[in-house]
């Protein structure tokens, strides 16, 4: 049988099939970067405008209580708890990744006096290092990285926080939570999760795993939009404890009473800071709403399924690439990362065929999966594509685009 | 000549009267709350519909690069900035105003090193204080407050940073930002505006007045949608001193090559933290592009005009209210209070009649003329159903809806 024959076999007996019709797909376009910026569910144009002609241009003002904007932050992120294994009152949906990462470290130090060591790894998503060295730079923090194999061991008396990417943005590697979030509490560290590249693609287990916190990205497999909100998570027992420097009028127990003292709110919205953005608050809800209806546990079968039927029609086809994600699919998040010393070319050549992954520094070409509108024939496709382009080296004349685009 | 024919002629005579057209305005309703959420642009509608179906729907990733979804912030940054007296490179769109604050009281603490007093007011905006007190918990700044007029006495020594708001969210009292930055400065302090409830409704002279950092709001008079993005402003001087903490990678100096170690951005960029809000963004720029159009000395003059021909209309009914907002207009921004015993009940009796203002704690009849829609005939009828409402007494048996609107 012939690769796209089984490609199609395969597509057809896949149960998240038909939420590809649910989705706008360019046409001609094999779209291999949902793990940056997730597609467009159809139902976000529809709400999008009842947001903008009913609540926003219609109801004005009134639509904070009618229309319940000011709950959105609670809401989505109650919808986002079950995707992440996390109670709905411990998960808000709120400002950026980077910003809410900023909250819970400080967060962090501060239940943690005496321990100023925020332990990483380095080539963790810059904004993850960058965010501990923002309170390094006020002289709260101390930043210290340790190789994925030396964190265990680099775990000392003076570490106040763990914070790592579940999943690499790079390489696509997952991290053991629960084995390293134990590892940090027997050092009496506290442990921070950035789920942004697992988050919608994969079951997390932040309650099972007993992580403390966790933040991560809107706008990749949870298709939220360019630049949709973050969110954050607190375990409830830090609810008291846990006590973030952005207080915001809305992180305030009454916000509407306009005190001039700040009080924290009881639960975890005193990790709100300034007034929720409704548009991209609502359109996150519509793509959190279509994860929870096609089941994270489909995806996530999905999502291996596509990535290991890619590497079987590569192998079939003859082609051999330098695969720096882990080999077994479930060591990796949804995407196969694979080092060439012509990756950006490569990965120019593939847009201009219409299959759009992308590069990352240095000489990585990413190629991500996202489980509910890609198909098993795209697979096929995409190797194809690959195959012709290494075997007529036409990447040596692909257009280059200079400028990268967001992760 | 009756007030409601004063008010026709005066309509016919605004050169900004056709502008209201251009605003969804629903029917039944006068909306004096413009200074609290601004109204929906037509406009807004077709431009959102065009970045969701074609360039998110349709470019995808590739619309980072292809639409210059990366460039939003400054590019409706220096669209902000001659609203405000600002040098387009000086001024930048993202996040809220609490989240921009912080980062600005942050780098004027990191660059007054020896100084931790920031200066404020007694009922200042809650946000401003909040994150004050947020540094404060830090153990990095010591709020300290002074009455209006007490503020050039409390000048220390010791004082980092003046933060002020310029227009007074609850009284509409204007501060003097020249004299009062002028002082700052004789102190050997820094100055923060927080312009929320100025911009777009007045001209604001930032580079005149020699202020070195402000923020201000997007969804009030610059039209941007509940809960758009804020802006804030760093004077070109402090480019290369002005550190902030919340070190995002955009802020980075070259954020696609996703190094380890964070190196600010050479101008106001290094104030960005993470992926800019393209919705919202995109929304706030109709709204600024139209402010802009409309111009804002023109847009100053009709807003002192439509609140003292307010006062007009209600000494011609003979209503007299205990006005808590500046009596000259030069001296208050585009609004009035008034303070009554039943304020609250009183503001929802006109809600009940289509006159949406709104109620702030204690005892304020807050009134806002969003200059870009309103007509004086607007005003002709408010003044008509006060003077009813108050001489019925209809507000002691008005419905009350439990909860406050956001400001």
């Amino acid at each position: 049988m012939t690769t796209i024959e089984e490609a199609r076999r395969r597509d057809e007996a896949d149960p998240l099939h038909d939420y590809r019709e649910r989705f706008h797909l360019p046409k001609g376009v094999i779209y291999l970067d949902g793990n940056s910026l997730g597609a467009l569910p159809l139902a976000t144009r529809d709400r999008l405008k009842e947001v903008v002609d009913e609540e926003w241009g219609h109801g004005l003002i009134r639509s904070w209580n009618d229309a319940n904007w000011i709950d959105l932050p609670s809401r989505v992120g109650a919808k986002i708890a079950p995707l992440i294994g996390a109670q709905a009152h411990e998960v808000l949906a709120c400002d950026s990744t980077s910003v809410n990462l900023f909250k819970l470290i400080a967060a962090a130090l501060k239940m943690q006096s005496g321990r100023k060591v925020i332990l990483s790894e380095p080539g963790n998503f810059p904004t993850d290092l960058y965010m501990i060295q923002g309170l390094q730079q006020q002289g709260l923090a101390e930043q210290r990285l340790a190789a994925p194999d030396e964190i265990e061991a680099a775990l000392g008396e003076d570490v106040a926080l763990l914070l790592l990417t579940h999943t690499h943005y790079r390489t696509g590697r997952k991290h053991d939570m629960a084995r390293l979030t134990a590892a940090a509490h027997e050092a009496g560290a506290l442990a921070l999760w950035d789920l942004s590249h697992s988050c919608g693609a994969m079951p997390v287990h932040l309650n099972e795993c007993d992580a403390d916190f966790a933040v991560g990205c809107g706008y990749k497999y949870l298709n939220g939009g360019p630049g949709a909100p973050a969110f954050l998570y607190a375990a409830e027992k830090h609810h008291i404890d846990a006590e973030q420097p952005l207080t915001g009028w809305l992180g305030h127990k009454q916000p509407f009473a306009f005190e001039d003292d700040y009080t924290p709110a009881a639960g975890v919205e005193r990790m709100l800071a300034g007034t929720p953005p409704i548009l991209g608050l609502s359109a996150l809800e519509v793509g959190v709403d279509l994860v929870a209806e096609m089941g994270i546990e489909r995806l996530y079968a999905k999502s291996q399924a596509l990535s290991e039927f890619l590497r079987e029609c590569l192998s079939a086809r003859g082609v051999e690439l330098d695969l720096v994600s882990p080999d077994d699919p479930s060591e990796r998040g949804s995407q196969l990362s694979f080092r060439h010393p012509e990756a950006y070319a490569i990965s120019q050549a593939l847009i201009a065929r219409g299959v759009i992954g992308d590069y990352r520094e240095p000489e990585i070409l990413r190629l991500g999966f996202a489980p509910a509108y890609l198909r098993f024939e795209d697979m096929a496709e995409t190797a194809r594509h690959l195959a012709e382009i290494l075997e007529s080296r036409e990447y040596e004349r692909a257009e280059f685009n200079e400028r990268a685009a967001v992760t």
